[in-house]
């Protein structure tokens, strides 16, 4: 960590800082500058906030040289992780691609498995589907609950598909830990620390989505809530951020992709759908994110779209998903 | 609900669409204007989501009329809500003006004590302090926990002040039930639906802080969520949005408040600590957010800043605090 | 354009409102809600401002339902622009895809003649190069003025390549018309309106960049000011948009390709050195913008990027550029 | 300047690296680091691009210590600027309070003339009204020109206020420099380098609006491009930033304030009509803005809001003003 000394601090002002910084355990070496004194600190700094410091007047900016995220950051782990999803099933991660698809939500067993069965056939890795669903009104749909997983059981027998859906909060953690298999957080709880912190301590893969307003750097502190325990791995989502831009739902970050393949070891998938909020996005979306480099994505599916019960708006049929997927192939090839 | 109809629709589709809206229990009138077909929904449109008629091909745009919130807007409610804080304490909204002052983290009793004792004689409503700390890192500290709880409760007997700290998820909803007076959720926990949902269901009232990214209607539809239950009271908070600025922590939109105070009978305060960042700047911001129309404030006071345990560089100490008060009682009897 | 009726507006404003309309030129066709009046606005509303109305207190909501610009749009063109970017020289738009390279700024005549060379070599379509440069602080390198411009006509001679390169303001338009093929309109001059104009007097392809914190549509209406004489054509150009991120320079909106593509006709290109601001990351979102169809790029490449000027942090060598060109070649294959 | 080696980097480019730095007249001083090596440049950084130096790999982060701003910093000019706004006429800064007001758009000579009166009857230090508009929609009404110019310099005549209008380009520099008094540059123009370059050599002072996308420190930047000849002075305003909220037309950002009054000597004022968007917070938010320490207001007033051909909704009617203006006068009372 560096420290810039503000112009008007006093000499005992300085002494004072140095010798508070080597009660923490660190020590404070200076360069004299032309203009400006700067401390750099050694030591561990990770639990040291850049801007507690900066309530001294004596200093004018602190600027944190390592990142403030670990586990899921590649100084720990140089390689890829390459991850199963579930038992015997596919890979992702470390040139292993992988495609969630499904419907925003679970309506019927005849939905779910009419849906189950287009997408496996056009090779979808995992069965996405959302039983409790976070919606910003409180008089709009909030999803079939347990009965929506109950369904997506139903769905995985059937077709062998494992299932990723979303957790709301830990009231349900027991019954995830059993049926589920990739918990997905979603943007809105990327942040709740509380329910990462549970997720950790059970131990399957989590599909940790990128947060509304949320840094990459965020992003990857998150992952490590849920890591620090060591059971479980994180699978990064991009899924859009909140901008000025309202032609689109957000704005789709790719490149967060490149960012967060350098920055991590972790498999990183794009979700177009709800990156754009308009199903004739999600096709050019879904291959741009493929393009740069992203190990995977999620996407709405659903076999009436215009009837959907929340966000038909991004979801595509299954014959246009089916048609993606072969373009995918080809856009694979020619990028390696 | 307006619906205005694509150049390329054909009267089928048209005709479909209009038979789709009364299968919901609306009627769709229509206007022809010379360049666009437009109809009008007419009925109860609260659980149908704009969005969601996006994906019919005969439909360009979709524009919602009513407000999405109800029983925390003006319609429901048209008067100011007056709330009492806790029992015998003091009143917020409608005229009443509160003041939360503390420390960003309980740390001691010795701290917690002193801190309470000066809050109380500058003026402060309620003693703030934060027991769990939501904190971006895992590596920082993250609050005492339950022992914080016991060391507001013990200053809450020595100074009568009523408690407010924040809780961050359901597992210790029985413990706020029973020792906190305002139960906060934080900025990030702002769309925790299944808590708020939770909170509802208790009845004390709740402190809502604005998200960072999440709009004023988005604010006003979370507190929904608590209100549904008819059982508890909202406060609404501004306290800074994440913008492109970098010279403060956030962007504090003191606009919120004259616009909440438009479309909302709840009380909203300001948070000029978390919304700046700077201690320097809380002075400011606390004097504009009144002159803007502000039912109160909630304010980190720390008796040595700089070596708080987190947050430093945004409190203020008691003497400053005590200034800040005095000076907020001239600004309100110029603003009668 | 639809307009709402506050529920507080008496009979007698409303009529009134109906004749300042009639006055307009314009009638308003009503729509009696259950809960809302609603009126259509019938006729030439392209100069009327939604938000004008909105000082009435009779109206609590507008809404434009027409599109805010009109020659850039494809209900005034519907099928794609192919424009030729100088005589004799390539074609963009409608399946012509082109590529504009060169260094930031010109620096020498042998630097700019040594980039023209290797990327003319590998399939570029134009040079580009800054000779006035718009730099955030005065005390930066401004480029090499007209000095630059003659450096590029001279690289012109040589190699053949067609030239693209920024106008600051209308002071040197009589230089550019004789001396540049492609003019270029920086993010920072996207509403300059006074030089928009100007440039469509002369009749040249405008590189039409997107402003920082500007929206699709204000691109387009900026391009119409361009079109608006019926002389010039434009190309518009995503370059990134300022966002809270702070792991890329600019956030660069991938979808606005095939946004823009839906919305206008006109030739689409990406920026992906300014969009991102850092070399490894203009390979990955080059490809990106690819996949997600878009007409053309242009890219900074430096023969010395660790001493470039400017930007060297977001040049590419021409090596890499070399790769990049043929990565793009096999890409575009897969994507037909 | 601070830089960081990556942790990758050889000893040999870690010392082509100090070569560099000497032979661009900077040293390169290190401090050694547990984890990591940091430099100090210390010498003439002021023309050095923190972020040129990223594309040498051997280097993983730059910082840059120092202002990048001058002229307009506290470091060159710690008092605060008192500033003569017109021969004769009042004074802005320091302690000098200035409130301009006036019309969107000069309309008539009636309009104009009624409005002078009644807004120098209030207290107006200054009468604003715009000539040339900046409009986003080409087919939207321009301003009436020079004819607008001719119509504010009788209304100068018959009331005795100075002039304040905006210039779009330097094409009428020569009328702006006789007949306004101070010039106004738009937020779309705050980063026009060749307009500002012009402004600084003619020496009126320039009210500088914040860009809608721009930083503090751009903003002061851009001050430095109009007063590095030495002859112009700058009012700095902030007038609103784009983010995602859309209950306002812009967030006015009024943190803005009391950070400018720390790093600038220049006067602040702020504009709580553009701020916003809508006349009904104008009141609350000039107070807000006077509350956190700004210099002056520039406030939209026009005689019949609901006919004005621009901007109708943010602009308050004379009597609202003229209150405005008495409870300004008491604010300021309360606040010494």
């Amino acid at each position: 960590m560096i420290v810039v000394i503000s112009d008007s601090a006093t000499d005992a002002q300085v002494e004072q800082f140095v010798k508070n910084m080597e009660a923490l355990g660190l020590s404070a070496k200076m360069i004299q500058g032309e203009a400006k004194r700067v401390f750099g600190l050694v030591g561990d700094t990770a639990s040291l906030e850049a801007e507690s410091l900066m309530r001294n007047d004596a200093i004018e900016k602190v600027m944190k040289v390592s990142a403030p995220y670990k586990l899921s950051g590649r100084s720990f782990h140089p390689e890829d992780t390459r991850l199963q999803l579930y038992k015997d099933g596919p890979y992702i991660g470390d040139g292993d691609f992988a495609v969630f698809a499904g419907p925003c939500s679970v309506e019927s067993e005849e939905q779910i498995l009419s849906i189950a069965q287009d997408v496996k056939r056009s090779g979808a890795a995992m069965l996405r589907g959302g039983a409790f669903k976070p919606r910003t009104s409180p008089y709009a749909f909030q999803g079939l609950g347990l009965d929506g997983l109950e369904l997506l059981e139903i769905a995985r027998q059937k077709t062998g598909l494992g299932i990723v859906t979303e957790i709301m909060g830990p009231e349900y953690l027991s019954v995830f830990e059993k049926d589920v298999d990739v918990i997905q957080v979603g943007a809105r709880n990327m942040q709740n620390f509380s329910l990462l912190r549970e997720l950790g301590r059970i131990g399957k893969p989590v599909l940790l989505k990128r947060g509304l307003s949320n840094t990459i750097d965020e992003l990857l502190m998150a992952a490590d809530y849920v890591l620090k325990d060591g059971k479980a791995s994180v699978i990064l989502c991009e899924r859009g951020i909140r901008t000025f831009e309202t032609a689109t739902r957000n704005t789709l970050d790719i490149s967060a992709v490149p960012v967060l393949k350098k920055r991590s070891h972790l498999p990183v998938i794009v979700d177009p759908s709800h990156g754009t909020g308009y199903w004739d996005l999600v096709y050019p979306m879904a291959l741009a994110a493929v393009a740069a480099g992203a190990d995977g994505l999620i996407i709405e599916v659903h076999n009436q779209p215009a009837l959907a019960l929340c966000d038909g708006q991004q979801s595509i049929t299954p014959a246009l998903f089916d048609g993606l997927m072969g373009r995918i192939v080809k856009l694979r090839e020619a990028l390696q």
